[in-house]
C-alpha cells in the first residue's frame, strides 16, 4: 500500500511525522565528533533528565524500536529459563511483536482475558497456582501496557495494586509504555506517579507515537537490575551506534514537557472525534476514550466507505469494531472533516 | 568516559556525524502523514534505487542497526536448526555482538582462523569434513565481511570464487558489508560488482558509518529467501515504525553516489595518514590499508602519550596495534596535524 | 515424597512398573557388542515394526521421553522462526513441560480453550485471522493429544477433519499420542486408523505409560520430514547411545499386539471404576471415560482422606475435580478395595 | 550400518552392552508401584551414594544421556544471557552434540586449541580480555573433559588450579565427567578427589559408557545452585517418569565400586593394546594411554584393511589417526586376536 492522497490518517500515532522541536535536535546534534553507543553529551544529558523525572534511581538505556525495548526490559527481569510473564491477552508483546517473546527471549508468556485491556491483581494471583511445580514456568513477571493496546489507562492506585501483588509474590511489574505519555497526560499525573512511585520495576518509555522518528528507552527503576542493561541491548539488537541522535529526540520531548503537550493534544482530538460520535446511531463507542485512541463498532458498509477514504484499521471484523487513532499533529479541522464524513457514511 | 576537548577522533566512523544530504533528507521526510512499516513513498522510491544499484532481483528490508540487520540477514539463509555459519574468527558476528548470533539466532558460528580476515574457498571446504554426520552441525553459510575487519578488502575475483564454493556445496553466501562502500570505493567498481554479480546472496548494507544518522539494510539478492524477510524483520526487532526516516536517508546515500563520495575521502584519508607514518621508525603497518582503517604497531608508551589526546582504540595489546579509522569527514588538517603529534610522539 | 505403604497407586500410569515382557526384552538385548546410536539389529527389527504397523512410509525415531518426542515432533514441522503451533489449552506441551516449547523451540504456542480437551477444526481455522499479517506469528502446526489429557478420544472421523483443515491451510497436524494405545483399545481400531490414515503428519509414539521403563518414539509419516530427524534428535538430547535397550522395550510392546492388551486392561480398570462410582451421591464424573483415566468431583473433605491412603492428582482443586489413573497391572481387587473405600469415605 | 559377524568392537565403550550386576538392578527395581520423577525409594538410595561419595553437599539429578547432562549442568552455572563457557576445541559439547550448546542454551562456548585435550589456566585467563565490553560475551564457566576427548587425564592438582582460576575470575568449573571412572581408575584416586575436593562445582556423571542402558547423572557439588535443577531438567528434556529403573542402574554402579572395577579393566584392555603395538613400524601412539582409548596414527591401507574386520573409528583422515576403545567387557583374547590383525596388516 502506497499512500495516495489521503486526507490525515486515523490509523495510527505511528503516521505522523516528527513534532518540529525533536527534528530540531537532531540536527543541532549533528555537531563534530562524538564517542559511539552513548558515551557522548547528548546521552548523558538525556540521563540526567530522566533521573529529573523518574527519579534519582532511574537508569536508562536508549533502544531502537518498541520491541526491542519491550525486549530488554523483559530479558533484564527474567533470571532463570523457566520463569514466566503474565499478561494480558490483549498486550502487544502477545500479540504483534511476531512471537519475540518466545523466539528471541525464549519465555513463556501467560496471557490473561480481560474486558478492558486491564490486568487486576486477582488475574496475577489466579496463575500463581503452579508455584513450585516443576513441571510448570513460574511466573515471575507482571507485564502491562500504559496506555493499553484497547486505549484505556491504569489509574496510579491501580498499578500500584498490581505491584505490591506482584512483589508480595517475589514477581516484578514491567510497563510497557508506548503511549505512557498519553496516559499521564489524560490522568493529569507525572510520569513518576505511573512507574516509580506506582512500584513500577522495568519500564519501555516510548517516543516515536509521541513525536519522535525513531527512538524508545527502557528505564530501569530498580538498581539492582541495572547492570546487565548495556550487555543485553547490544545482544538484543537495539544498540544505536550513533546514539546522540536518538538521545536528542527523548531529550526534546523531555524539556519542558514537550511529551504532555504532544500527548494532551493527540488525546483532545480522540475526545472530539468521540464526542462527535456520541450521539449518532448505529455507532457505538467499544471502550471509554481515554487516550488518543477511539475504539467504535460501525456497520461493515460504513467501514469498507469509510476506509476508501481514510486509513484507519478494523479491530475486530466480525464486531465491527474499527480504531481510530490521533497524533500530535492531528488538527481539530483533521477531526472535523471525519466526523463529517462519518455522519454522512452513517446516514446513507 | 564523556568526550573532553578532543580533536578529531580516530577511533571509528562511528564517532562522525551525518552527513548534511542526509540530514536534509530527514527534514523533508518529515511532510505530512505516512503509512507505517514501509508502506510509505520514501520506502519505495529507495526500493527502486536499490534494484537499480543490485538488480532487479533484489529486495530490500530497512533495518535499525548492523547487528540487526546481520541477524536478519543469517536467519534468512539458516532454514534448518543444526545449519550452521562459516565465517573469519575476526569476524564482527563472532566478536562483537555480544553472542547475538548464539542467543537470538541459536545458530553455531564455525571460525575460521586467518591472516588478514579474508576467508578463501579452502577455509571453507575444510569445514565440510561432517557432512551428513548428525552429530555435527551443518555448515549452511559463509559469512564475510566486505572490508573485513581488519581493513582490508576481497576483489570482486575472491568473492566470485567463495561464491561459487558456497553454491557447489549447498550453501549460501552473506556478506556483512557495515563498510562495503568503503570496498567499492577502493576497488573502483560498483557495489553490484562486489555483491549480486559476484554471487553474494544476501547482504548487510551499512549506511551508518557512511554518514547516515541511524539506519542500515538487508537486502535479499535471491529472489526466493525474500518472502520471510518483512516477518524476520518484525520479529528480529528491527522494524522502524516511521520507516520513511531511515528510508530517506538511504536514499541520500544511493543518490548521485554520495556513498561513493564519502568512502572515498575516508579512504583517501586514511592512505594520507598511512603514508603520512610509512616512514617513522618504531612503527609499522600491521595490515594493507585498503579501506578507512589504518592498523599501526607501535611502542605502548607512544600509544598511551597518542591517546591522552586522541580517541582510538587499542585493537592488539600485546602486540602494540592500534586501529585509527577516518570518516567522511576527517579533513587533511585533521589528518595532518595527528600525524605531527604521531611523530613526535614516536621522536620523544 | 517417598512412598508410605500405599496401596495401589492410582496417581499416573507412570507409577507402574515395566510390564514383564518388556524387561525380558531388555535382557535378551544385553547379547554381545552392538553398534551405537540406532545402527543396531533390534533397532532395525523395530523400524520394521512400525513400518508394518503404520505403513511404508513411516520413519521412526527411538526418543528418551515424552517431552523429548514432542520436540522432536515440532521441531521437524517448524520451518521458519515466526511459525506457531495450535493446540487445546489443556495440551501437555502448554502446561506440564516447563516451557520447553517456548524455551528450547522458540515457538508460540497457540492455545484454545476446549470443553473436552478436544480441538475441532473450526478451533483451527478461527485462529487463522493472522495469516500474512508481519506482525503475527503463523500457525504451522496443529497438535493434538490421543488420548486428550482429560481422558477424552478422537474418533478416527474427527482425527481425519483436523488433518484435512490443517492440510487445507498448509498446516500440519502433530499428534501427542503418549497415550495412543489407550485410545486405540477403547475405540477398538488399529494405530494407524488413528495416524496414518487419518492423515497424521508426525506422532509422538508413547510406550512407558503403556509398560515400558523408559523410551518412546517420533514416528514420521509424511517422509519429506524425515531427512533432518537424526540432527534433530541429537540436537534436542534425545539420542539414546545403547539404543538397543530402548528399541526392543518398544519392539515388546509391538509384538503381537502387547500393547493393546496392556491398554485395554488399563481401560477396563478405569471402565469398572467408573461404573463403581456412578452411582454414589456426592460424586459426579466430570468428562466420558474413555481411556485409563477417570475424573471425578467429589467434596474437598473426601479427597483429603482418600489421599491419606491413596496416591492420586487433585486435577481442580476450586472445583473438587480428582484425576484416577489405572495401569496394565492395575487389578480388580485393586479398584474393588478402592471403590469400597471411597464409598465409605463418602458415606462418613 | 547394520552390524555383520564382527569381532568385539573397538569403535566406542557403547557398543558394549550392559553389565550384569546393572541389570539385575533393573530387574529388581521392577517391583510394585513407586512415584514417577524421582519420588522413589530407588532414587532416594541413590542420592545417599551421591552424598556418600561426593560430600554431603552433594545434589543429584538423574538424567537420560550424556548430551543432556551436559545441558542440564551448563544451563545450571550459565545465569545471565551473555554468559559463556571456557572450553577446549575438541570438547565433546563443541564438537559431537549437534549445536545443542548454542541452540538450545543460547551460549557462545569460547573454544581453545590445545594440544593434548586439556584446558590450561593460562588457557582460561587468555580469554578474560573482553571483561567488561558490553560487546562481547562476558565466561562464564569453565568446561572440561574427564577424561578427555582425546583419552588423556587431568590430575587432581591440574584440576584444582584450573578451578581456583574460574573462581578467582567469578567463573565455575563444569565437567563433563562421561568417562571419570576411566580416570579415577587410571589415577588412583577416588571420584570425590578429582570433583568436590578439587572445586568442580556441577558434573556430568557417566554410567552409560561404564555399563549402564541408558542414563547418566549431574551432580551440583555447590549447593547453591541446586534449587534450579529439577526445572530445568524437565524443561531440558531429561526427566525420567519411571525414574527409579535409572536410578537402580547408577545404584549398582556406586555399589562397591563396581565404577572402578569396570574402568579399571576398560583402560587395562587399553594398556594391553596400547603396549601390543609400542613397537610396531609404521605405527605410532598419537596421545599417552591414560583411559580405556588408543589413539594410533597407522598407514592409510592398514586402516581400510582393518576396517574391515573390525568396528572403530577413524579421528583424523589426514594424519591416519584412528580411535580404539576398550569397554568394561573386553576381554585379553579379543585384544590379542586385534592385535595379531594388526601386526599382520601392517606386515603386509
Amino acid at each position: 500500500m502506497i499512500e495516495p492522497l489521503y486526507a490525515k490518517s486515523f490509523a495510527s500515532d505511528n503516521h505522523a511525522g516528527a513534532h518540529p522541536s525533536v527534528l530540531d535536535a537532531v540536527n543541532a546534534a549533528n555537531f563534530g565528533d562524538a564517542p559511539a553507543y552513548g558515551d557522548d553529551r547528548w546521552t548523558a544529558i538525556l540521563g540526567d533528565q530522566i533521573r529529573a523525572e523518574f527519579g534519582d534511581q532511574a537508569t536508562s538505556l536508549v533502544a531502537l524500536n518498541g520491541t526491542g525495548a519491550n525486549m530488554i526490559s523483559l530479558s533484564l527481569m527474567l533470571g532463570r529459563r523457566y520463569d514466566a510473564v503474565v499478561c494480558p491477552d490483549t498486550a502487544h508483546i502477545a500479540t504483534h511483536e511476531t512471537g519475540a517473546s518466545e523466539r528471541v527471549l525464549g519465555v513463556k508468556l501467560v496471557t490473561v482475558p480481560t474486558p478492558d485491556g486491564k490486568l487486576t491483581p486477582e488475574d496475577v494471583t489466579a496463575r500463581l497456582g503452579g508455584r513450585g511445580n516443576i513441571s510448570e514456568v513460574q511466573p515471575r513477571v507482571v507485564s502491562i501496557s500504559q496506555v493499553t493496546e484497547l486505549g484505556t489507562c491504569y489509574t496510579p492506585a491501580e498499578i500500584t495494586a498490581l505491584a505490591d501483588t506482584a512483589h508480595a509474590n517475589d514477581m516484578l511489574l514491567h510497563m510497557d509504555g508506548a503511549r505512557l505519555a498519553n496516559a499521564a497526560a489524560f490522568l493529569g499525573c507525572s510520569l513518576r506517579d505511573l512507574t516509580t512511585d506506582a512500584g513500577v520495576d522495568v519500564l519501555s518509555f516510548g517516543a516515536t507515537k509521541n513525536g519522535a522518528l525513531v527512538g524508545e528507552a527502557v528505564i530501569v527503576l530498580r538498581p539492582e537490575l541495572a547492570e546487565a542493561g548495556p550487555y543485553l541491548r547490544r545482544q538484543t539488537l537495539q544498540l544505536a551506534s550513533k546514539m546522540r541522535f536518538i538521545s536528542a529526540q527523548l531529550s526534546a520531548l523531555l524539556t519542558r514537557e514537550l511529551w504532555r503537550e504532544n500527548a494532551a493534544h493527540a488525546n483532545a482530538m480522540a475526545r472530539r472525534l468521540a464526542d462527535g460520535v456520541a450521539d449518532l446511531p448505529g455507532l457505538s463507542l467499544r471502550w471509554p476514550v481515554e487516550s488518543n485512541a477511539v475504539f467504535a463498532a460501525l456497520p461493515t458498509e460504513a467501514i469498507s466507505e469509510l476506509q476508501s477514504r481514510y486509513l484507519f484499521h478494523v479491530w475486530d471484523a466480525p464486531s465491527g469494531v474499527v480504531r481510530w487513532m490521533t497524533a500530535f499533529d492531528t488538527s481539530p479541522e483533521d477531526v472535523d472533516t471525519f466526523l463529517t464524513d462519518i455522519r454522512q457514511t452513517l446516514k446513507a
